[in-house]
């Protein structure tokens, strides 16, 4: 690479928050990217809605309101997807990748249903699709998982990749408010849209994970084979209960390779609440705070953690990403592009080893407790933890079992609830983060 | 690329704890390693001290100990060096990168001081130089740093990155026993070496920060340019006034970018054990885990946490190399190498504020404190922690500074050491991991 090297021609799609920063990084940090990439990085137009929106930052001549135009122009190399949603940014990224650019995105959503088109679309034209930013903003998660990790096995991948809902679940534990007020106050503080339910209801966690679950065991894993529970239901008493275990509650995406009794490998990818003990990397990880924990064959347990959202520290996962493919065009190289060689099977969520924890309300009377741990039994599931608390006659009882399959645990909570002495199955929650 | 590509040769020097492992990884995965590089990984040769050593798992015909030769091979494309010291491991490093080799290696001391070097020489080949095995082990750090944050501004990166002296300090904090018969035990344990100077004197922390500080600004920063100080003179009686001030001692390597009062930047780059408060992230790694907080300008704080060292770990983090240098061959593509186009100078430790913890052995009368706070206030020094316990006629008098800079801080220590009511210095320590 000589010092004279053309100039990398780079399209922002969306003015969002993310975009906003990455267009400030672009036209503050030239000589410092331009060094980092071996070319200068020239923005050659930034597509928004609306180009009548005053945006005092950008010259004028750079708006348009026509990406699929910003997209076909011969000196763009790089197209930046800040968009969001399915279309138009899957035909955007398409085409942009079909005519040889490269593309950085942080569409989670898009990702997670068509990273396969899109990365055989890159595959084909020999070009670079970077995603840095779709999982835990600022937090190196790809391409650790993709490079790093290239070596070895990755076991299991955890983690805390939504903002609003750790938001959420970290004042509940703390304020012991309840859950529709704490979602009205994340709103009130901009941690919640006015709209929250892919956030609540675990759809986001459940595009990361499928993003993760790919990657990490070579896979195709989409959206719709993530097992999804969201955080709606949760109440204090479930938070009093976890505190009481030495836990707390988190909405963990989880990706994991389990092995059939005959040694076969299938994928589990699942988000749900769960509790995890407060000796946990994880249980610390508080407000809008991410983090990942990777679990490899060699490299043993790995954590990262940071900022997972919001439009600055996004931004600087989209600049690297950006950095980088620009520097693979001058160097005329090629980073690594999804790849699905082991083709795993996907687990039934009712063959996944999990725990539970069930809290119900029950009659105050001799047997009952007998009969309940009876359903347990019957089943094969052991029990680490009863907890009874007499209330006139009434008695809150909190079970927590080991591991034993999914579906034999959620059989024994529907046959407790057909129970007579069971008033009321308060909470079936999962527990995670522990070796037994 | 086509599954028929040829297959990429790979030749180890050294068969220690990492290197064993990294052969195991070689033999045993070759499925995946082909498939996630797009070829066959074969490995030519192991170059040992002593062929005729037993070694069941790897065939006779493959061990040599002529690692020249081994290098020198038309059919090695990828060079591991995890020989360790500065020659011949230099000297082969070069050879094979002059003879457009790839190389991986895991020596932080070679790295530390001539990076530049090769670094040239990989860039004049248009070959890769990884080595993310040569920092924390397992952790993915020289990835993040280089490529995830190659958008960003790295403001500082702080890190425990040595087991052997983590293991130490974590041990007497949570014994109360002091140094040499921590070290003792360490060594029984296998954490500490036979001659354990590298390891508790700060020069393996220091190797890394050196090549931390390179990557992170853009810089050449070699191990001289490294203030270092290591945890041998670290007392019980510290721990437990650390203790008493809600902070643990850890020995830190830090890389931070300090700007001068006109200005200009310069590099900080330094390595002593240092109390940081208990609620700081480097505070509850313990034992031999390592973990490193990188501080971005956009990207925010950031951690990295993982097994620092080990055998398995590090071949973990060397194949991860492996096998990104061997797709870069299969693709035509290139890694990015070292950069030093920011060229900050190094700024001298006494220009560099830090905070101060001065424990002292005073005669208690009065009168005394006021004349230590007057060497303080004199050097316009802030202080934030006064704590005196007395003790018959004299007292332990501990002294907790506003930041300032180290040399004016050192300067006061100095003055304090020849006052007649100071006793004795028992001990001077920094504080960091705090805002103010």
């Amino acid at each position: 690479m000589s010092s004279a090297s053309k100039p990398i021609g780079v399209a922002v799609l969306g003015m969002g928050n993310v975009g906003t920063e990455v267009v400030r990084i672009l036209t503050e940090s030239t000589g410092d990217l331009q060094a980092r990439v071996g070319a200068p990085l020239e923005l050659r137009g930034v597509a928004v809605r609306d180009i009548n929106t005053a945006r005092p930052s950008i010259p004028a001549e750079l708006l348009t309101d026509d990406p699929a135009a910003l997209v076909a122009r011969d000196d763009v190399d790089i197209v930046i997807e800040l968009i969001g949603g399915i279309e138009p940014p899957r035909t955007h990224i398409r085409t942009a990748l079909q005519s040889g650019k490269s593309v950085v995105t942080a569409n989670k959503a898009l990702l997670a249903d068509y990273t396969g088109e899109l990365a055989a679309a890159a595959a084909e034209a020999r070009v670079d699709l970077y995603f840095e930013a779709a999982v835990a903003g600022a937090i190196p998660v790809i391409r650790p998982l993709m490079q790093s990790l290239a070596g070895d096995t990755v076991q299991r991948v955890a983690g805390i990749v939504n903002g609003t809902t750790n938001f959420i679940l970290s004042a509940m534990a703390e304020t012991g408010a309840d859950y529709a007020e704490t979602l009205a106050e994340a709103g009130r503080l901009g941690y919640a849209e006015a709209d929250p339910t892919a956030d609540v209801e675990g759809y986001d966690a459940a595009a990361k994970a499928a993003i993760l679950a790919s990657i990490a065991f070579h896979s195709r894993v989409t959206a719709a084979d993530v097992y999804r529970e969201g955080i709606s239901s949760i109440t204090p008493a479930d938070l009093a209960s976890a505190a009481q275990l030495d836990c707390t509650i988190k909405l963990l995406s989880i990706c994991e390779r389990v092995v059939d009794a005959d040694g076969a490998q299938r994928i589990s990818a699942r988000v749900y609440p769960a509790l995890i003990p407060l000796s946990h990397p994880l249980a610390t990880v508080n407000g809008v705070f991410n983090a990942v924990v990777v679990e490899a064959e060699n490299a043993g347990r790995l954590m990262f953690y940071g900022q997972g959202a919001g439009g600055v520290p996004t931004a600087s996962a989209v600049m690297g990403d950006v950095v980088m493919a620009a520097r693979n065009r001058v160097y005329s190289g090629r980073g690594p592009l999804e790849s699905t060689y082991a083709s795993l099977p996907i687990a039934p969520i009712g063959s996944v080893p999990t725990r539970y924890y069930v809290a119900m309300e029950v009659a105050d009377r001799p047997g009952v407790l007998a009969q309940v741990a009876g359903e347990f039994a019957s089943r094969d599931i052991g029990i680490a933890v009863v907890r009874q608390e007499g209330a006139q006659d009434r008695a809150r009882l909190v079970v927590v079992t080991h591991r034993a399959p999914d579906g034999a645990l959620s059989e024994t909570v529907a046959a407790l609830e057909k129970m007579d002495a069971v008033t009321k199955i308060s909470s079936v929650l999962r527990l995670e983060g522990t070796d037994d």
